[in-house]
């Protein structure tokens, strides 16, 4: 597959008017772009308030799943970076909007069982959609024997549950595993925030969202909608919210199998790629690459050149 | 691929008495075929009686991790069947002689890290092999904050552990699955007791061994070396601790996907379907079936008709 080679914009300050000229809407992934780890990148601050000021609508886009947006917006605004709620788009709310405003369940059979933190219970509770697990403390505990009898016939089950939905649980336990598997099996709807494998923390790996609700695959044999990049379940929420267009929208990210390559599923204007995190520019060059960012720079405050011009 | 169908022994006395002396050696699955639930079939007992009166050894094989050997033998013996350990070989049991026997790691890299019941660890005490993680009640509890930089830093990991084997676990969570991961990206390697995906309990399904060790699957990228059925390293196992001619020997089974197919791909002399568990007759009577076994009953107690002729 030839594909064309993306434009590289650091230095140029022409191009990186006629860049930033194109779009209306820039979707920000975090880590590996604005910050490392807890260190905060030069200029970024300065860069998204260039972008602010000429206009542009800045958003947020986070796999993140046990923070809400509020909870979120305190994370930026520990790494230095002003932002509003509205600027926040985390898989927790991306879920919530899913569930409230596309499967639109009707009652009763309508409740959710969330595996994950509190961050999803926020975002649930603002759409006004009822769930039960999460952090009830009531399943934070091992698997009693009574309990295989209790969910065998139903009796420890909430007949009103219609979707499961998986996030990061850092209380994941065999009791969880097991009602969320009891909940399909009676064919609730299987949902899940996002599906990274690994959570990057502390300058290594831990399990991240999509290894919570692999077991619940392997029981199954069924994948679930997945409302985190690059799902682009995630991206219709996104439209849906900001009345965005597409072609006038650039996604900005460091990794190519989720962002890059969410923003190019998305049919967005545009696709801006950052050296500053998981993947190189010898990922895209590599024979047979399939996915190709449209631009790219060094760093993001590169972006800063435009004011120059 | 043209099968040859499977011999039907039901009834037909010459026939069982042929079937029963070509072998020396009976491999048995458990459940589905001696028992379903905690119902004992009719004429097992009596069966095993006749087989070990012709002078035939008799093996228990097993997938179930969370017992030792001894455990297996109080099951068996609550169930209403004599049995003997040196019958019985359950995957903790074969996990611990595959690491004691096959892989033989050197010291002082030799530790395995067990995520799993006290099953295992007490069959890895008898091989002498050196274990961390299981049962111990430090690991059962919540990940915490400091847990984090810890592992990153590796100084709550320990340095001799050269393994991880994972196995059923009712008390699986999160600090556990952090700990395996890390262990794995530090070079140990990588064992299942099994890979069943689910376990049938209380006439239902709850997360099986492959569905605890699945999360460090999807976080490696890397298959463990499995010890249960159909996994030939059982079968390895099994044939060095019997000394068996597996010409002289017959797997009988209920699973077409386990028994049998364990049967099969360990090229024994034979393999015996039997209809009161899992598989059906149609199962390998339909197009394109890639497991047929040799023989076939209705029930295990079929074969008493030998002692009429």
């Amino acid at each position: 597959m030839a594909q064309t080679q993306p434009k590289y914009l650091t230095g140029d300050s022409g191009a990186i008017n006629e860049f930033i000229g194109q779009f209306d809407v820039f979707l920000f992934d975090c880590d590996g772009v604005l910050w490392s780890g807890d260190h905060l990148f030069e200029g970024v601050v300065e860069t998204l308030e260039l972008l602010r000021a000429r206009g542009k609508r800045v958003v947020f886009v986070t796999n993140n799943s046990t923070k809400s947006r509020q909870d979120y917006q305190k994370k930026l605004t520990a790494m230095g970076i002003p932002s509003r709620v509205d600027e926040i788009f985390a898989s927790a709310y991306s879920s919530a909007v899913y569930i409230a405003r596309i499967l639109r369940l009707p009652e009763p059979r309508n409740k959710v069982f969330v595996i994950g933190e509190s961050g999803i219970e926020t975002e649930l509770r603002a759409e006004g959609v009822p769930f039960v697990g999460g952090t009830d403390p009531a399943l934070r505990r091992d698997i009693a024997p009574e309990d295989f009898a209790g969910l065998a016939d139903g009796s420890l089950l909430d007949p009103d549950v219609g979707v499961v939905l998986a996030g990061l649980d850092f209380h994941i336990n065999y009791l969880k595993l097991s009602m969320g598997f009891q909940y399909l099996r009676r064919g609730a709807k299987f949902l899940a925030t996002n599906l990274d494998s690994t959570l990057p923390m502390s300058h290594t790996f831990f399990p991240g969202a999509g290894s919570i609700s692999v077991p619940l695959v392997n029981m199954t044999g069924e994948a679930p909608i997945a409302l985190g990049k690059p799902s682009q379940a995630m991206m219709d929420a996104i439209e849906g919210k900001f009345q965005l267009d597409r072609a006038r929208t650039c996604m900005v990210g460091d990794r190519l199998d989720t962002d890059i390559k969410f923003g190019i599923q998305g049919k967005l204007g545009g696709t801006l790629a950052v050296l500053t995190g998981v993947s190189s520019k010898g990922d895209w060059e590599q024979e047979g690459a399939e996915v190709v960012p449209a631009y790219y720079v060094d760093k993001l405050s590169d972006l800063r050149a435009a004011e120059t011009s």
